[in-house]
Formats: C-alpha cells, sequence, structure tokens
C-alpha cells in the first residue's frame, strides 16, 4: 500500500522499474541514478548545464512545431515545462552522476523525461503516461543523444565562460589599480632570476594586466568554436528521424532564446564526433592557467622574506601561516591559486585523453570531458575571485626596499653600452661584482665618462625608456 | 544577546574572529572556511583522512607524554578526544575545502583546534579556554604542519588502497570465473586488430586478472613508500621544538596503533620537502588506469555488434542505449569505466606539476597532491566495482561464432610453418586471401602436406600450446 | 705552429677560448658547443630556424640604419652577410645543441657573430677584429636576446607552419578522392561501437576531410597569435638601449622582408616573458593530433580482419606484417601515424611546463618550448605525407561485405520511429535480436507496416537523410 | 651493368625489391627504410638496443640448439654472427627509423636479416641464399617479434640504466663533497619562500644527495620489473611454434649471457600486449625528472642576485649571459638540466597513451614507447652529467651573507615556544615585523626572558637539532 504511494511503475526496453511517484523524472533516469555512482557530481551542482538542455528542448520544440511534426498542444506543454526548468524550478529533478557511460544517453534521457512528465501534468494527465507526451518520440523528436547533448553542453559552456571571463575581468582591474597606485615605484626588473635593468612596479603589475586581458581574448576566440552545433544530424549526422529543415531552424531558434550566435555544422556527420571545439576550450583554460600560475609564482617570489627574501611586495595576511612558526605568514592566496591552475592542467590532459578516444561516428567519452571542462571552469572562476578580493587588492610596495636594490645593482651598467661599449661595461660589471664596488665608482675613477654623464646614465628613471643615440 | 549565544570570539595574529558556539573548531580553522571556496568538497568527504590525522595526533601526544613534554592529564585528553574522532564522533567540525593555501596548516590546525577544545571540554573547561590545552603549544607539541600533515596524508592513503585493492581484488575474481566458465572456448587472437592465431576465451580473461594481479603488486610496492614518515621533524626536518627521541617514537607509536609499519625517515630535511612517494604512488594509480582502459577497450570491442562488429561476447545490457535508436544496448559500465582512468591519468599530471613546484624546505602544493589522490583512488574503487558487478560476471559468450571465425580464418596456416617453412606458408596465405578460399583446402590442392598431417597441423586446439619439431 | 693556423684565440667576460681558425662563429658560441651536449640536435638541423634569426638580424640593421643607430658601411656589410645566410650559405655554422640554457643566448649570439665576423671579411678584415663590427654593439643593436630570439622563433614556426599546412592539404585532398570514389558506398554507421543507422564511405571520408579541413583553419587561427613581436624592447621591455621607434619600425621592415604581418606587442614588459602564443600553437598542434590519432584508429578498425574484423576496407600492404605469420599484412602506416599523435600530445605537456616555469621578466625555458614544437611539426609533416602517399590514396572499399551488414542490421529499425513509435520499434529490435531474424520480416509478420511502406522505410539508401514526417 | 654490382634483388610476400649489394640486411629491411621517414633516429644511434637484439637472437639461437630444433652447423653460424654485433662490427646496418607502425617487425626482421646473412657469409654462402638460412625459419625460428622485440627493448632499457645510474652517483657524490665543505655554514630555511628557521649548507646539501639517493633505489626498483620476459610467448603469447620449453631455457640463457636475472612471465598470453613495466619505468624517470627539476629551481633560487636576490650560493660561470647586459652571468646549466626533465616529463605523457592504445593480444605503439623511453634516459645522463661536472662542483657559497640573514631573521622566534609559549612568541613575531627590530631586543626589553637564556635559545648552532624541554 504505502509502498504504491511512493512508487510508481515504468518500463523500458530493460523491463520495469520503481520510480519515485513525486520523481519527474522516469525509468531512464533511474536506471541512470542505479548505475552510475563515481564522482557524487550531479547535474544537479551545474544549474547551467541544466538551464542549457532544457533550452534546446525548448528549440527543438519549436522547430518540431514550425515544421509540422508536434501538434499545438503538445509543443506548447513541452515549451511550458521547458521554460519552468529554465526559472530553476525542478533542478532537483536532475540527480545522475556527471560521470557516465552512455555518451549522455543518460543526461538527454533524464532533460526528456522531466519534459515529457511535467508536460503530462500541464497536460492533465498523469506522470508516466507517455501514451500522451512520449520523451521519445515527443521530446527528443528530430533528435538524439548525439546532436542534443553536446549542443547542450556547448550552450552550458558558453553560460559559464561568462561567469569566468567577468571574474577575470576583476583580477584585471585589481592588478590595473594597483599598477596605477606604485606607478613610478622603481625596482630592479630580473631575468633568469638575476638582477637584470630597471623597471617599475606599474610596468610589472600592467604587465600582469595585459597578459591576462589576452586570456579574455583567447577565451572568447575558443568559445566562437563552441556556436557550432549539430541539431538536425540526429544519430550519425545522417538526419534520420529529423524532418528537412529541422538543423538550420534549430539553430536559428536556439540562437533567438539565448542570444547567442548558433550556427548549424555544414557537415553533420563530421560534427557529430567531433571534439575539436572542446579540446580547444580545454586548452584555453589551460592557457590562462599557466599564465595565472606564473604570475602567482611572481607574486610569491617578490613577497619572499620578510628578511631573507626580495621583500618587494607584502600580501595581505589571510592566515597564521604556521602551527609551529610564530608570527610567520604564507601567501596562502597564490598557493590555493598556483594548485588550481595544475587541476586545470591536469584536466587538460583528461580531456586529450577522452578526444582521442572518439571512434567512428561517436566520441564517447563526452561526459569526462563536460565535467572536466566544468569542474576547470568552476575552479578557475573561484580562484581567480578569491585571488582579486583576498589577495591583490591589498598588497602593498615596500618602495624603499626596491629602490635600494635598484641603486647598488650591477645591472645597471647595460644603460652605459651605446655610450662605452659592451666589452668596456663588462669589465666595469666584472670588476664591480669582483670587488662589490658600486658601478657609478668604478666609471669615476677609472675616467670612462664625466659625472654629468654617467649621473645622467645611471638614472634609474632614465632606463625605463628608450633614448636616441648612434654608435660610433 | 542571541549573538553570544551563537558566536564565541577566539583570537589569533590576525586579531578576533567569530566562531560557532558550538563548533569544536576555532579560530584558524574558521579562517580557513572563509578563505577557501574552490571545490567544495572538504575533510569531513574523506573520514579516512580525518581519522588518519586523529591517529597522528594520538602518536604525537603519547610520544610527548612518553618523553616528559606533556603531564598526564592534558595527555589524556588528548588522547581520548581523538579516540573519539578515531571512532567517527566529530566529522562534521571538519568542514574546510580539501583545496587551500598554507601546505596544509588549515588542516593541521583544524585538527589542532577540535582536539583542544574537545580535550578541554573533557577536562571541565569551556571551548576556547586554551590557556589550559593549547592547540599550538600542546596538541601540536613537538610538531609542525609540515610533519604532521603529510604523516597523515599517507596513513590516509594507505587506508585507502586497502580499499581499492579490495575492489580489485573483487574484479580480478570475475575474471577468473568467467575464464573458468569459458576456458575451453576457442577464440580468434588479434594483433594489430587483424587475425592472429587461435586462443581461447580463457586464456583472454586469465590475462586480464594476471595482468590486473600485477597491480595490486605495484599498488603495494608503491604504497610501501608512504610508510616512511617525517614525524619529528617539525618545521623543516631539524627538529627545532620537538625533544630528541620524538622521531622514533612516534614512528614507532603510530605503527602500533595503526598495525601499518611506519618508519622515521634517515634525513627528516630530506624528507620534509619530498614528494617522491606520492608521486610513485600516483603513477602506480595511472598504470592501473592504463591497464584497466586498455581491458575496456578490449570488452567493448568484442562486444561490437551485435550484426556489424566482432560479436564474441555479450555484456549484461544496463540501460536502453539511446533516444532515438531503439532496441540498441551500449556498453555503459566500460564506457564509464574508461572515462574515470583519464581522470586518473590527468589528476597523475595535476601530481607532477604539484610536485616539480616544491621549493626550498616544503612543497607548498600538497594539498593539491592530496585531494587528486583522494579522488583517483575513490573513483577507481567505484569504477572497479560497478564494472566487476555491473559488467564482468554477466559476460556472456557467442561461441560458435567465436569458433567459426576462427575456422575460416587465414592465420591458421602460421602453424604449418614447421612443416612447410615460412616461405611457402606465405604463399599459401596469399591466395587464400586473394580467393578468398580457406586455407585448409589451398594445401590440399597444392599437395604441400598429406590430409591426415593437415587435420592435425590445423585443429585450432591444437594451436594453444608447444609442439616439438625440428627444422629440416 | 700547426695549431695557431687551425685555432683562433677569442675572448669575452670569462677569458679566452680557441675557436676554429676558419669558423665564421666566435667566443660565445664557442662556449655553447662546449656546454651542451643534450640533444645531439642542432640549429643547423632546421634550417627554417637560421633563416628566421638572419631575417630578424636583417630588419634590425635596416632599422638602426633608418634611425641612425649604425652608419652605412656598417650596416650594409651586416645586411649582406644576412641575405648570404638566408641563401642557405652559412648553415654549417650553428653548431649548437637547440637544447641550452640561458634563455637563447646561445643561439642569439651564434647568430650575432657569424653576421659580425661575415661582415667583417666583407669589409675587408679579418674574423675576430670585432672593434670594427662587434656582434654585440653592431650585430646585436638595438635588441636583447630576450626580442630577437623569440621574434626568431617565430618566424620560423610560421615558415614551418607552412610547410605543414602543405602537407595536411595533401591529405584532405586524398581523403575527398577518395569519398569521391566511393561514394554511394553504402556502410553501417557506428556509434559506441554498435551498430546504428546507415551512412556512406563519401559520408565517412569526407567528414574526415571536413574534420582535418578545421584543423588547417585551427593552426592559422593560432599561428596569427605568433606574428606579435618583442623586438624593441630588449632586455625586459623597457626598451633600454634601443632608439625611439625601433620597434615599429622594426616590425614593419620584417614584415616587408617576409611578407608576414608582424605587429609590434602593445606592451613590450608583458610580451618579454609570455609565451602564451606558443602554449596556443602548441595546443593546435595536439588538436591536430588527437583528430588525426583518431582517424587512423578508424581506418584501423574499419580494416581490421581480413577474416575476423570489421573488414570494411583494405590498406595498401606496405610490409609483411609478421616474421612469425606468413601472409600477415599489418596497418603499419596509420600506426605509425598514431604514435607520432602520442608524441606531439607530450610534447605538449612538455611546453605547458616550460610555459609555466616563467619567472618575473623573462621566461627561460624557451629552447625547449622550441624544441618541442619544432619537433611535432617535423614528425606531423613527415606523418602525414607518409599516410596520404603510402596508405589513404590506396585504400580499396569491400562494397559487397559493407552492404550486407547493413542488410542484415538492426540498427534501419530506427527508420520506423516515426512510423510506427519508439516503443513498438523497440520490440521489434529486442525480438530481432533474441531470435537472430531479420527486421523485416518481424514487422510484417506482425502487421505492423504494409510490405510497400516497409519496403520504402528500410531501403538503406532512403536512411542516409532527413524525410518529412508528422507524429499522430 | 653497374647497377648490378650495387644491388642484388630479394623478394617477399610483396614481391621483389632492391637491396644494396653490400648490405647484411635485407628485403624487410629496405621496405622499413622505405615506409619510415620520420624522426630520423635509427636503431644505429641506440647500439645498446641493437647489441641486447643481438644477446636476445643468441641465447634463442642457444635454446633452439639445445632443444633439436636447430642443427649445430646453423646454429653455430647464427651464434659467431650475434657474437660479432655484440662486438659492434656492423652497427651500421641498422639504419630503420626509431618510429615505425608494425609493433617492431621492422626491427625485428632487420636483426633477423643481418644475422642470416651474416651467418650465410659464415657458413661459406651469398647473401640472400637464405634457403640455407632463413632470417624467419632459423634466426626466428621459435620466435615473434611479439616475443623478441619487447625482451631486446627490455635488456637494452637495463643497460641503459646502468649508464644513468652512473651518471646519477657522480651527482649524489658532487652534494655530499659540498655539504661536507660547508657543513657548517648556517643559512636560513624557508618554507614557502617564507623565512622559517636556520639550518646549514651542508643540510640543504645532503638533503638532495639523500633525495637523489632515493631515486637510484626507485630506478632499480622499476628495472626490476623489465627482466620479466615473454620469449617463447611467439605471436600472442599460445607459444604456437615455439618447442616445448623454450620458454624457460631461454630465459635462462639470456640470463647467463648478460649476467642479468630475466624471468620468463607465468601467462605469457598477458605478458605479450602487456606495456605494465614500460609505464613504471617511464614513472620513474618522470619521478627523477620531477626531484632533479626541484633540486635546479633550489640552486637558482638560491643563487639568485647577485645584488637584489637571495644571493646565498654562486654557480661556476659557464658563460656570458646576455647579448645586451654586461657582465650578468646565468644559471644556464641548472636552466638545461629543468628543461630536459620537462621533456622527461612530456615523454611520459607520450608513454601513457601508447600504453593505453593496446589493444586484444598486442600494444602496437611499443616503437614510440621505446624511442621515448631512449630519449629520456639519453637526455636525463647527459643533463646530469653537466649538472655535475660544470655546475655543482664549482659551487661556492656566500657564508656571510648566509649568516646576516639568519641573524637578522624573525624566524628564530619559533625557538622560544617551548619556553614562553606560541602565543607570546607570536607577540613578538609580530612587533618585531612592524618595528623592523630584533627580535633579540623585543624579548629583552619585555623582559620575556634573561639574557643568558636568551643568548642561547637564539643561537642559530642550538636551533639545528633537537632538545630536551617540558611544558609548564
Amino acid at each position: 500500500m504505502a509502498n504504491e504511494k511512493k512508487f510508481r511503475i515504468e518500463a523500458d526496453l530493460l523491463g520495469e522499474l520503481q520510480v519515485p511517484a513525486d520523481a519527474l523524472y522516469g525509468v531512464q533516469t533511474q536506471r541512470g541514478i542505479n548505475n552510475y555512482h563515481i564522482s557524487r557530481k550531479t547535474m544537479s551542482d551545474y544549474p547551467d548545464f541544466i538551464i542549457a538542455n532544457a533550452y534546446v528542448k525548448l528549440a527543438a520544440a519549436q522547430t518540431n512545431h514550425s515544421l509540422g511534426v508536434i501538434n499545438d498542444e503538445i509543443s506548447s506543454a513541452i515549451s511550458e515545462a521547458c521554460r519552468e526548468i529554465i526559472d530553476g524550478k525542478w533542478h532537483e529533478n536532475f540527480p545522475i552522476d556527471m560521470i557516465q557511460g552512455g555518451a549522455g544517453t543518460s543526461v538527454n534521457m533524464n532533460v526528456n523525461e522531466v519534459i515529457a512528465n511535467r508536460a503530462l501534468e500541464i497536460l492533465g494527465h498523469e506522470k508516466g503516461e507517455y501514451q500522451y507526451c512520449s520523451p521519445n518520440d515527443h521530446v527528443n523528436c528530430g533528435q538524439s543523444t548525439n546532436d542534443a547533448y553536446p549542443t547542450s553542453i556547448r550552450l552550458a559552456l558558453i553560460r559559464m565562460n561568462i561567469h569566468l571571463v567577468g571574474a577575470l575581468t576583476g583580477l584585471i582591474s585589481a592588478f590595473r589599480y594597483k599598477a596605477e597606485e606604485y606607478n613610478d615605484t622603481i625596482k630592479m626588473g630580473r631575468t633568469q632570476l638575476q638582477d637584470a635593468v630597471p623597471m617599475t612596479i606599474g610596468q610589472e603589475f600592467n604587465a600582469y594586466a595585459n597578459n591576462l586581458e589576452e586570456e579574455i581574448l583567447n577565451l572568447e576566440r575558443n568559445v566562437k568554436l563552441l556556436h557550432e552545433i549539430n541539431m538536425g544530424g540526429t544519430a550519425i549526422g545522417t538526419g534520420l528521424n529529423a524532418v528537412p529543415g529541422f538543423a538550420k531552424l534549430c539553430a536559428a531558434n536556439l540562437s533567438k532564446l539565448t542570444g547567442e550566435n548558433f550556427v548549424s555544422a555544414s557537415d553533420l556527420v563530421e560534427a557529430t564526433p567531433d571534439t575539436g571545439a572542446y579540446v580547444s576550450y580545454s586548452s584555453a583554460l589551460k592557457r590562462l592557467a599557466i599564465k595565472l600560475s606564473k604570475i602567482c609564482n611572481d607574486l610569491r617570489l617578490m613577497a619572499s622574506g620578510p628578511r631573507c627574501g626580495l621583500n618587494e611586495i607584502n600580501l595581505p595576511p589571510k592566515a597564521p601561516g604556521s602551527s609551529i612558526m610564530p608570527g610567520k605568514v604564507n601567501p596562502v592566496i597564490p598557493e590555493v591559486t598556483n594548485q588550481v591552475c595544475f587541476k586545470v592542467i591536469g584536466n587538460d590532459t583528461t580531456v586529450s585523453f577522452a578526444a582521442e578516444a572518439g571512434q567512428l561516428e561517436l566520441n564517447v567519452m563526452e561526459p569526462i570531458i563536460t565535467a572536466s571542462l566544468f569542474e576547470s571552469l568552476t575552479w578557475l572562476k573561484n580562484a581567480i575571485e578569491t585571488l582579486t578580493e583576498e589577495c591583490v587588492l591589498g598588497i602593498t610596495v615596500n618602495k624603499e626596499r626596491c629602490y635600494e636594490m635598484v641603486k647598488n645593482s650591477i645591472g645597471i651598467v647595460t644603460a652605459l653600452n651605446p655610450i662605452i661599449g659592451y666589452k668596456a661595461s663588462s669589465k666595469v660589471a666584472k670588476e664591480a661584482h669582483a670587488t662589490g664596488r658600486s658601478v657609478y665608482d668604478i666609471v669615476i675613477e677609472q675616467g670612462l665618462m664625466s659625472k654629468e654623464e654617467l649621473d645622467k646614465a645611471l638614472d634609474p628613471k632614465e632606463m625605463l625608456h628608450s633614448h636616441k643615440f648612434s654608435l660610433k
């Protein structure tokens, strides 16, 4: 008795199965729940993905309706169900583990079933009365997992990329703000960790900002590739069971609904197993991770010390740094960011393996590609926001320390090249290094240049840009 | 008023902070909670890790007590608190994100604080009255994050490896069971996807079992490396603030408590930043993943069809295979296993990056190493259990199909080499391929061998093992 | 005596060194030769790289001359020396191992020295009389390794990419040619290695062609990033010792000389340590490798057999396939291509590590990035040319075998969905699978459709594209 | 005419082909030469590999002879030919590109052909008169590429590993030598790049030595796995065409010949496609690379400066460091070592891909595994020798600078924990940091400890090891 109330019975090719009575999903979702217990991350953890699927189904329903395949009533119920999902109403109905076999069939059927059951309710039927609105015949009409699933992944990635770019924009602003604040602060430039020639903190931080600005462009360049979709290809791209015109119209409908400029792939057989756009987008995430990690390495290097390191900058303290060393404060925020970057780089290896494993008309490894990209996107966004708020915006600079190092350096001898030549400059540098004396004193002592000339040439500010000269 | 009841105030180097009144953790844990919002996976998701930390703290307390550093009362309260954690009582008090900066200081302080506060309660004090039992001075006595944290990671990995080996043992048994069932079933062996020479299903599945058996050995070989610990090294391995004798005794105590054979590293300065054992263990997980993925590829290949593929074996159907193609059933369980393997391989890349990033006296990237290894371990275990239960145990073989392929093959000509020579055999094979005829008929027709000789030589069963011969 | 003729003595900061008397290179090149013995691959193995360096030095000399830094005589001698190198005259003078420290200083000084010495000869001086034309003061004027070296790498990559795209274009044509040849040959499409729905060989091979066509676009999209250069930035991007206007004019000059559209980076401090363009280009090579490997996997799968595999296509035999199995012929060309792809993917990991290792104002790991990219480019080009000539152009198709498999398949039931619904179709499929009978017979027997209707619906040719229908 | 003298004609399954008249190799080698133009690295570049193959063939010939398969005359000629190859006589006869399809068949046939032809000469026949001694029937007797090739790879790796361990032993000695030299030199220990507590240069360099010592153990642990061989398995491990007893006896013979302890795999079907031992050995090379790279990073960090960096140690100058910055000297040897390490790590990714790509009874990707491992081994050996000779042995330490930094540090406050507690110590540290004053002065001023007590507690030498204390 009680049991009958808690469950309903549904059936598919493999037989009957109990489904929770109030679940909008059906038998095939239940199989997915039963089959996959890997990561404990589900679709529900990625609302953008649920919403993306609903948009795709909505666009398909509109297309089928326009082309006369589905009647007004069913089409309208399906559309309403989709809109409710887009509005966030039924997110708890997507409980299947992100890591699954079947190339996304479980995801696609979960979406089909929730929409069908909700449409049935809207139409005044009971859940499970699929003869009135079937997950396969109506909701999935003119579609296959092999086109609907990758299209949804793409839309989800496009949406998540917007959040990531937002976070990145914040970080760039933070670096620009700091660059402005310390625009004139002279510090030593270093190449190969050896003293090179002077620069400013402003130049350093602006370079980070510009470096990351390129990543926004790079993300957007690669996100563009995700706008090519294969709706209408159905099982293997030949379009079997989609009506003529479906592909183009569905892309148009999806574009209108989302404001994104989707285009139908020119060869749907090619597009169906193709994972090129994911590989590219994963590479873009990796490139961002590589750059971000390098910047964090720099921050940690410049903040090394306080007394036995470079000690050029101070990162805002976020936690006592040690359970044993009192007063120690560590660069925990750059450190956590580095680690996120390493995970993103590792995920790119995963994506490479999965992409290479496609066979013939399909790549069945799309779920792990999806899960890896979603993880990378989320972690990067979280880390970047943390880095901005908890670290970069609070950086201060030890101006005097920075200036003293430049002043005492040998590297400033470089500025004498155009005047006394590389060879003579080398000799000065060599003597300075051997004796511990200053470049200035040696040049004066050896009468290589006049004091006036030298004062001008060795002024660090003068070394921040080009000067006119001509060789003898 | 209400607020005073919900929170208590604690202070550290950086100042005061509110901590939930009933939390066993303290201010530094709270900072960790506030600082890190990356993966949403916490220590609480890995009970083995919590328990491992408690064991380490318990061993340290026993050691400090034996060596006269901590008195009976405090030592006994700390020990009791540790045992409660080992028994699973306070797992919800470990809420910090696994992905964190500070080289594990947040984890170590979380453990120190929970133990200190629980010990305070046991001693009849209020939480936060650290003057009676301090997280730093007492619980962390003679320790640093830099020894306690990696030791806990190691113990956690050792514990989790046992679960993994258990799952793997089950899979091996399943393959052996199937090998037994189809011991005599002859099938074609294939090299480079080309027909080679005959073998049996028993040999095939036994080879999988033996192949995975080696992985148990390999895991255990590498887990052994995790038994070298650096307790007593404190901050950088010099042992500052640990009393003489701490290192060895603590290793002995931890061994006694856990039944694992821990040894104190011979050079604690070397051991402190060293991540070699993690790298090796990650490689072992990767090797398992590589093999498992290859086996799953084979299963999918042998199960390809049903009518346009090899169709040698049938995997138990787990879900309707397609939202559009009726009756299609896919090898979803091997597919999900492949994907898990790709993630494990990607995680190994992450571990490599993190391990390479160690600097001077510490590797600050241990948290991502830990999180990656924990993920790989958990996913592999889950996938292997699924593969065993939901796939391998239910495999059936199409015996006739297998036999027919062998019978009609050209590859069996190989058995004629010792009798008619490689060159003559090649000619037979060439003609068989060109004409579509059988090797048997051609040899008879050309009078290369007598019928009796040939019947014996081409009996597939005879090709499953060595025979005596001598070259003319 | 004899010795004096064989060697000349040169000196630098570190002291004197013997240099072969007739070598155009000088002391710093000699140090590079002495220091690096790693890969035994030298600049001389990559003529495009030598030529690229000469173009960069030529553009710099022209720029310095225009801006009044170097006089007519020296500038003209340097230019002539550069043009000789571009014409291939002195390639044997670049003997340093590609794998080197110093961030390319050895390469840059090798180039500077060869040009200086050749210019000295042109000017009527002896090699080594650097007071008349110095490698540092004149040839390297307004430059540093940190701008000249990466600019040369970029130009070399741009040149080598043209060769790669040429090879790829050939492979694409080969697939199109084969697609045309077997345009109407019906075969089974497979998803997840399971029989799906029909398609043609033409569609399959055209999809490969289209898939690779995208790789040309992707390579070109990423090669574009290599056109941003940092000439004029000198040591760390501040432009110290380059005259005002150098950066832009040098980019313009280099563009004119090479026909490539180079632009000066807007922030030279940012551009100097930046390896983003290499990372992106490496990712593009990796994406190509991933796709190429997948295609080769497909070819090997379709050619599996001859009697116990899919046996849809035949690859041209290139070698006896076995030392023991007579008559065996293996898909050796796709196999070697797969392996090249794996190396390219591995090289991308190398590039990621090297790119992440940049510090502050420079990335000192550029030599391994360069060597890895050069290797990937060369191997891919070689493999693609081999695949085209030795494999794809000679493929033949077993048409009858392909057709028979489609005819007997269950997958064709998919076409009945729009007529009898997914559920009824599933039942037909299930029975076909259980009984081994044909879909056709079962539908007729159960009276689900008329013979006429069915003949049309199950005609494989009809399944190659969309049809109009509407759901009841 | 002339042409007839230059070439001889040989034939195989695919037809006739010209072979250079004086070549010891034959038609199948010639096909390999014609087919593969990828890397331009050949077997001849790896003498250890040629020798290993000859040993394997010699062991097989001895085995076949003992078991009565091959007669005295032929066996003795084959053995003599093998011994000549082992002695380095015919290395130029192995010209096939290392990167090849066919799973090593070209290598195996090259070896078979050279031995057969040389044996023919020894027997008084002409090259190519294979009726008297056939590459397939006699030299390859009881073997397949699938057992002889991997066994040869293993022996080659074992031999090359010995060279690598030799190089590593040298580096370890160098670090120990330097540790001895600066045994008492106090320097600051750093964790997370932040000042921690004192240590000595001796401890630092000894830790490197110990860290690398573990790598020797790890290499040897993993090289042991390479001693399991599959001789006697022939094509797929079933032993077809090898006589009973071949497997065990051949392993014994090979052991006797090489002094290595080879064992026959217990399941030859399992062993044939198995690449586990390569994966493990590649992981061991990667682990060494990771550690070596970390050590080089440390050396570069400690040598940073000279005036704006840590400046603790000086690396021997190897080359002027800049084409523009006079007097700059860079850490070029650690830099080149880092880059080699990145390549080794990338090669491990390649090996992972190749190992995962095994299918059914064989892994056809062994050639790229082999080439990658050989490259990693060679490069590591070369880099380690360079690092030892050109860098580590010449390191000097700036003792005063090191001591001054410790003296002025805040980190030494850690030693006060056991006396005044973590909380009080934290306050001292905080004030020191805020005011720039010394820990010593603040403790005295605040009367926290007596001068005598403090002098002892803050003596850096006292902080290098454990002390007895007990908590109040």
